[in-house]
């Protein structure tokens, strides 16, 4: 049940220091979430922090918090790329909070042979990362690069043990997903799916397929669950 | 890129033989998806079986197809249930979605004490049952339960392997997700997650922690994460 705002851009919290919200923030704290003086919530500082926070005084306009102690932030066990290739636009925002929430690092938006669509706005893009930040409470947002095509997308995710999902692989040998590499990525392909080409490049860039289970995911869904795959199932290296 | 429509309620498919849509399918198949006469489709009969089909004559009220050979149809490697606290209907629309396409056996929708509003309509369910099964070639439903109460629930979860997810447990020891039982069920809470009841009641029945990462994820991206843990870790048993 907690709450989350961000820090005005460049406030560098420190405990004690009396922050005053912008506006967007001071309407979600005190609009959306009627959150009122003496609620004790946190503070994404933006850069990387997450900190302890009492409101203090203020409206829906200009909200004042008293910071705290800064929270011991979590890094999940392995540090994820997906390279998503891009569905339409409502299932693009899904996947970027989906994967944002679970812990991507970065996300590479990938134009595939059977992308339609234009990609969503820059505006739109930042938007769902700040919500998704303030839902789970990941201090900083994962990279978004793209759209680019799949040759320079794969060049770019670069020596991280790579995994392709796609169901023209079905009863393909997996390699281990269990392989204990610090960093890994994954390709899940449009609405209609890889093309075999694309599928060939992968794998002549040495990605493996992944399974997602006997029935056709959707992009979004894929995305999501191929994450999980590769997170939970790695033993962190040094 | 395959495209699957269902066959009328109690036709028993067999190869040859010449079955027409009804008005709900032949405008999916004719009006959204455009297939033309020739075009391969899969055909799902509604009672668990996929089977080929060729698209013949018709238009997009009344489409007829001629049905060709079954598809052999896969099974998750774990039967799993679902007791998702009913968060508001459009993350509930997108929780049975997201548990039907991986594959959960059954979804207990569950009333817990910070769930607000009511759950989706069952037509609205019975929407996102079918969309989702043509989307992702699984030939039969989840069973839908409930909403009931917590402890109902559980009594029915019944002997499968239990886990639950609540960030009141971060840093609880959790039971190996990975054990070989044949069935395992997730309990995961609405927004504003699991009351400190709720979850030692869940404790108490023998539910074990299962994390979902460092971060806090909305409940239909939870359902998920979490159900992928549990398939994906498990070695099905004999």
């Amino acid at each position: 049940m907690s709450l989350r705002v961000f820090a005005p851009p460049g406030s560098s919290p420190h405990p004690g220091q009396a922050l005053t919200l912008d506006d967007a923030e001071s309407r979600y704290l005190r609009k959306v979430r009627r959150a009122r003086d003496g609620a004790t919530i946190e503070l994404l500082d933006g850069d990387g922090g997450l900190w302890s926070a009492t409101v203090t005084t203020g409206d829906g306009r200009r909200t004042t918090v008293e910071v705290g102690a800064p929270i011991a932030v979590l890094a999940p066990p392995r540090r994820l790329t997906l390279l998503l290739g891009l569905p339409d636009p409502a299932a693009t925002i899904q996947a970027l909070a989906h994967a944002t929430e679970i812990g991507a690092e970065r996300i590479i938006l990938v134009r595939c042979a059977r992308s339609q669509g234009r990609p969503p706005s820059q505006d739109r893009i930042d938007r769902v990362l700040r919500a998704s930040l303030r839902q789970c409470g990941r201090p900083s947002p994962p990279t978004i690069l793209g759209p680019m095509g799949l040759a320079e997308a794969l060049e770019l995710s670069g020596d991280a043990a790579g995994y392709l999902c796609s169901t023209a692989l079905r009863g393909e040998t997996e390699r281990e997903a269990e392989a204990s590499t610090a960093a890994a990525s994954l390709l899940v392909g449009p609405e209609g799916g890889l093309t075999p080409e694309e599928v060939d490049a992968a794998l002549g860039r040495g990605l493996s397929p992944l399974s997602l289970g006997p029935w056709i995911l959707r992009t979004e869904t894929a995305a999501l669950v191929g994450l999980s795959r590769l997170l939970f199932s790695a033993a962190p290296s040094a």
